[in-house]
């Protein structure tokens, strides 16, 4: 079987694609299938070096590329491409070109195999928005307030109605904040999830655009990695016509990430995050909700991590960073 | 000012334009503005004398069309045009591209005028299915079980971002069934729930495709275009950033639908409804819900059809039947 990742190239996918080289192997219906070939699809070439992998750089939405990375040995993909939320707000078209069209033409690439691959595409909190219930349901309705929020409900409907439509057999997770990512910081609302702990880890000062009290719900590199296979692996049946899954996270505030990090490297490095807040990352942000059921999520098998502490500890140690 | 209709030759949009075209003007932001001209786009020519009015017939998803349908002048427009429930069911690629394609290119093209016209875009409950809640919420969450109600809630959420963004002034309005429709049978799945009024009516058998204790939410084409008119003047600041409203409607089953005939019409009448069901028109309208909360919608002004007798005796008027 051959496996797709678009975004291939990018951290998560790259983690992704590293863990399924690992394995060898995906658990499909009660079979390891193995998998002969894993084709990273992204605008730049990713970094890695395997005889399986064979990359496929260009624009997503363009067909002539999906059709290049897309054949009819192709059994599961992973949708990961996307233009992050600041950027999609800063350059409207964009963030419709890549996170709607190239969605889509993906999607349609997919129907015209006529296998019905499986598909994970993720989605985001960002779907949500205005007055929220106190705890979020699966059933929670979508308010997205930003561009980007917006075209990942319409990723989310167009992958339901292609799955319900026997097209393709979608699932749609709904990740949570990944906090800690490595590198450097993005054009991502939140960003400074992952800087406010990485800089300082590194010696740097980093900004904490939002008050300490906002409330994030957070999951870690390793735990979506984990996740995005167990999605992959999971039986459709056991989806059912609701195709999305709020994965579990941790609810954390600012302030107490940065306790967290206190406890885990002491005060000198907690010290270098700063608290000037910027309006335009706070209006994005605060539309986010904190608190979650994720029953459902767990019934089918997905996990948060234990706590902000050991998810530190994990980043140091793929970081080498010494704490 | 200019205003468009777009579906202007259909049985709503031609109903639409008579009202507007009686008026002679809309409210806006507490004035009357003389509508200059009015617009109606459509695939035919509309039926229609008027000095008033402009017929421009092409495909809806052809930005060279619509560029000759609106232009700086056009300060509302009423997207009326659609492929119903039954026909984007059958025919997925021509329900994305009137449905969701168009409505795209017709947003475009607003954005292109930087003047932000108001525009009342009309979708429907089948933007709900699956498990509801006892009495759906404008803030219920929506999961369509059709490929219709897939693309009309992808326009709801692009209509909402457009706004949001202040490319245009959207309305959202989610309509009932409409009943009684004139004419004949269209592919919307929901056409029974005029036929088994109208056909019998005219003297003709019709057939209702569902169980006699199947729940609709109605509104009449008077009703209809009543909302039409309230949304385009609603005052925009009151709708907030959730631009979508459920209308009011009238909750009956099929049953008391016929019972309604009976008692207007006699049972000669009555009688010419026969009840075989399909299983095609259930599976689809079985998913759409039966009773709201539209206390939001009655303070924005929007009401519902006083009984479905009158709603019958209003179609025997309209249609000249003799009761």
């Amino acid at each position: 079987m051959n496996v797709l990742i678009t975004g291939g190239a990018g951290f998560l996918g790259l983690q992704l694609a590293r863990l399924l080289l690992k394995r060898g192997t995906l658990n499909l219906d009660g079979k390891a299938v193995t998998i002969d070939r894993l084709t990273l699809l992204d605008v730049v070439a990713p970094q890695i070096d395997d005889a399986r992998v064979r990359a496929v750089t260009g624009d997503l939405s363009d067909p002539a590329v999906l059709a290049q990375a897309i054949d009819r040995d192709t059994g599961a993909i992973f949708h990961l491409a996307a233009v992050v939320s600041g950027q999609a707000e800063a350059d409207f078209d964009l963030g419709m070109r890549v996170n709607l069209d190239a969605s889509r033409a993906l999607l349609e690439t997919c129907r015209q195999l006529a296998h019905a691959p499986r598909v994970v595409f993720t989605s985001s909190v960002a779907v949500y928005g205005g007055k929220l219930p106190p705890v979020v349901q699966d059933d929670t309705a979508l308010n997205p307030q930003s561009s980007y929020g917006v075209q990942k409900a319409i990723g989310e409907l167009l992958l339901s109605d292609y799955s319900r439509r026997g097209f393709v057999d979608g699932r749609v997770l709904r990740l949570p904040t990944i906090s800690v990512r490595p590198g450097k910081p993005n054009a991502a609302a939140s960003s400074f999830a992952s800087g406010i702990i990485r800089e300082p880890l590194s010696g740097v000062a980093a900004n904490c655009p939002v008050a300490p009290e906002t409330p994030l719900w957070l999951l870690s590199p390793r735990g979506a990695i984990q996740a995005l296979v167990n999605g992959i692996e999971l039986d459709g049946a056991r989806i059912g016509n609701r195709r999305v899954v709020n994965l579990p996270g941790l609810s954390v505030t600012a302030a107490q990430m940065v306790e967290a990090l206190r406890r885990v490297a002491g005060d000198a490095v907690a010290d270098r995050v700063t608290w000037e807040r910027e309006e335009r990352i706070e209006k994005i942000v605060g539309t986010w909700p904190a608190a979650w059921d994720v029953s459902r999520a767990r019934e089918l098998g997905f996990e948060s991590d234990a706590s902000f502490d050991d998810v530190i500890r994990a980043y140091a140690e793929d970081a080498a960073v010494k704490l």
